[in-house]
């Protein structure tokens, strides 16, 4: 195929060479997760989030779902939805979870393991609007997903994708999944997301998938590929549509990502230890559960915990309660033995310094807090509200910075530079030094946004600032883009796949 | 005096209504810092750094500085200024700093704990120029040095002074140094900062912080209020009008910071654990002789280690090389027992995402650190060439946020809230709540930057982005602005001075 042919790779490369990233590599933080609660505290908690699910209980609206919570144990209320659990259920059940596992994409060298001290990064995910500074905000479509998935590509430092980027609104709703799973698996070559909006969706891409990885049920089985977010609707319910892709996605080994939405003074109490003791009985609870319909299936423990603007009722991101939510939320998984899932969020309306300022302190809290999958990592932006392509750039600027803030200092003899030292001696400098010159290329990070040109250089320049540097940026490697190889039989399957699953009508209504 | 009578001081508060910012407190950092270097990490930086002062020596560029060396026993070399220690006596000297001590303001609910897990946050300082949105990038002036200096004293979370925020060149050289410490004194009632420019301005400040407390010379001895920064010639190089400075304020009980300018790859070497193990070596001799002057005298460890960028050779801030330097340095520092220093630094040219996003790697950095002083806190721009009006308000959010993350979350049957959690039940929500209606007020950090209304609202607004949000704040807080009381008789005692010391022709040229 000429499109990924060599002489069109070498194209890109020299293309590519404006454009400087750090090379793909799975990151790891090993610096130790930081402490924002005492043994006592994350005890106390913990011990209210079981009285929570023993006394009060949780809701689970689906009857299948509550069959299976029966079987297990649980105390099912007759005639009703809620679900008691007693203490030791629950921790038996969480117990059989796996504490890391990969996950597997098309392309290999993109597997990623998660748990551990590994952290991965996602793009944007769910996002009803999309943005530019050239056309503004608009409300999701197709082109725009797709503009947006090509980024996720062309970024080393986005591990993987995170969902749909911006909803296309442009596709109709019954097979609108079959058309987004296409294009994660021909504009990518990195692990995706299906949305747990029902069986039918769940079950398209699950098998869409297989197709793309060129492997058997049993081998899919083996090799967690697919991930899907599960919310709970706080307080303490699981809506039906997502219990069905718990069912199917939990059955068949892949991955579930539990995710309580306790917005503090909202849906969960105005108190963090209130909001973090309830999102620990929705994550627990929905942990337990899919370890009740398949012991062993590969899950992570989602802490989203933030709070309202107490005057308008609207959410916020990156606050102070938002960070110390995070950590501690870390602090609780890790009781758990299970990976752990925070977010890069913010509340901004725009890319100004206030969505670097929140997006900072999301992602210093996930990184201190020692998550494992960072989602909604480049382009979210108003409480999730809108994707932008301008903060995608940003935010795989701060990721690569994370990346490298976590990459540990070597200290050795070289590296002391004893010798340097004392040949440049007092009053010296480095400039022109062996050990300077020898490092010149790779010494330190080298930024794709930051502009460090001096003020004149700059101001001659037109003054541009980090969000028009973005937009630029985001642009040029639009136009450098390059499809990643695929298989010309998976492409084939894939799309017979999809057109047979058209002619059938897609899904039910979500 | 009815500038500071009971009706002025209510129409402040009731402007000040607007700008709803925290309350003064001390900050304390108990979450325990971050560790990036393991111990025999650190203990190959420390021997390094030993070996460095041992075998290749430090210049101290001035004859009382040679004498005070070699009559505590440091090698000075016949004809020259160089100065080899002894490790050990390096490490005993350094011993004798006080782990912790008390900074005196003229106002004594503003006095600062310095060390321990507290942290306190400068004001931008030594900065050539200014700015701000209306007027632009100017030459410093003593106009804007005011109004900078009117800013500080109304954020209480800005805890001190720390130099001149901006360098008003449109007073003459010779007496600007009594212009400005007399601006301190009147428009501020917090700790402020003196330069180690020669004998002569360091008398004049001890003289004027005196008057300024209404004490006498025995009392400022016993209670360190002037506190002044010494940065190093690096490599390995103390200036004379610097080593004046420490001779004067350390002989009296004042706070010397020794600073190390170790710019990896320029002033440094361009390895991590170069620039760490130089700094290391020219903090510690610098630290030991403040020691050998007058044992116990109160010191800082400053750590500002960063990296050039090597295409053009200019200082970045903010980077990951930055970040880890920074946590690396507290762990160093802790392993001598005294309080350590860092800052808010960034090299943007202007107030935009990669300023907001520079400065929050340097922030967590210093908090995860363990920084007990967070120097250039507020309005430091453009690798320290410009003070921003509109930065140091984003930077008063930052700071804000920071605080309130480093504020532990309260864990009791209060705030578990399971009553709340009972009341509202699956499904429902906790607006309405009794524990929320109680909370309502102070639940969560209310910003005073951040704009969290909803896109449309903040559309109809006219789209204002945080700097534009946080030029029109500053503006308000000028105008509510009183200056602090003052006794007349230290105004009148000061005026003297000053005026006296004109007349007597200022300071010697720098």
């Amino acid at each position: 195929m000429a499109r990924n042919g060599p002489r069109r790779s070498n194209r890109t490369r020299r293309e590519g060479a404006a454009f400087n990233q750090l090379p793909w590599r799975q990151v790891r933080n090993t610096y130790g997760p930081v402490e924002v609660l005492d043994e006592a505290q994350i005890e106390a908690i913990h011990d209210a989030s079981l009285t929570i699910l023993e006394e009060i209980g949780m809701d689970f609206l689906h009857p299948e779902a509550l069959a299976i919570l029966k079987d297990a144990g649980a105390d099912v209320e007759s005639g009703s939805e809620r679900v008691r659990f007693d203490r030791g259920l629950v921790l038996e059940a969480v117990a059989k979870a796996p504490s890391s596992f990969t996950l597997h994409a098309r392309n290999p060298d993109h597997n990623l393991a998660i748990g551990g001290n590994n952290i991965v990064f996602t793009a944007v995910a769910s996002a009803p609007n999309v943005s530019d500074c050239d056309g503004g905000r608009r409300v999701g479509n197709f082109e725009d997903f797709s503009n947006l998935l090509r980024l996720t590509q062309a970024f080393n430092i986005i591990h993987l994708n995170g969902g749909y980027p911006v909803e296309p609104v442009d596709l109709p709703p019954s097979t609108r999944h079959l058309d987004c799973v296409r294009a994660f698996v021909t504009l990518t070559d990195k692990v995706f997301h299906a949305y747990s909006l029902g069986r039918t969706r769940i079950l398209d891409a699950l098998e869409m998938t297989r197709i793309a990885r060129g492997i058997d049920e049993a081998q899919l089985a083996r090799e967690p590929s697919l991930f899907s977010i599960v919310n709970t609707s706080s307080p303490l319910r699981l809506d039906g549509p997502m219990i069905e892709g718990m069912i199917e996605m939990a059955r068949r080994n892949q991955v579930i990502v539990v995710t309580p939405f306790t917005l503090s003074g909202a849906m969960s109490p105005a108190t963090l230890a209130g909001a973090l003791a309830q999102q620990n009985a929705e994550a627990l609870a929905g942990l337990a559960f899919t370890q009740m319909i398949n012991p062993g299936a590969p899950v992570v423990y989602g802490g989203f915990t933030s709070n309202v603007d107490m005057k308008s009722g609207a959410p916020a991101f990156g606050t102070p309660e938002y960070a110390k939510a995070t950590i501690a939320g870390g602090q609780l998984v890790r009781r758990y033995g299970i990976p752990f899932r925070s977010s890069n969020a913010n509340a901004s309306n725009m890319v100004d310094a206030q969505a670097a300022y929140e997006s900072e302190m999301s992602l210093w809290a996930a990184a201190m807090g020692g998550a494992n999958i960072v989602m909604h990592g480049a382009g979210w932006m108003e409480g999730g509200l809108t994707a932008s392509f301008e903060k995608l750039v940003l935010d795989a600027e701060l990721l690569q910075t994370m990346a490298e803030f976590l990459r540990p200092i070597e200290v050795n003899e070289d590296t002391l530079g004893l010798d340097a030292i004392r040949e440049v001696g007092p009053g010296g400098h480095f400039f022109g030094a062996a050990h300077t010159l020898a490092r010149y290329e790779k010494a330190f990070y080298a930024p794709i946004l930051s502009d460090w040109r001096n003020f004149e250089a700059w101001q001659e320049a037109g003054s541009p600032d980090a969000t028009q540097r973005a937009n630029r940026l985001y642009k040029q490697i639009l136009a450098a883009y390059e499809a990643p190889p695929l298989d010309p039989a998976v492409a084939e399957e894939l799309d017979a796949f999809v057109a047979r699953r058209k002619r059938e009508g897609g899904a039910e209504a979500a």
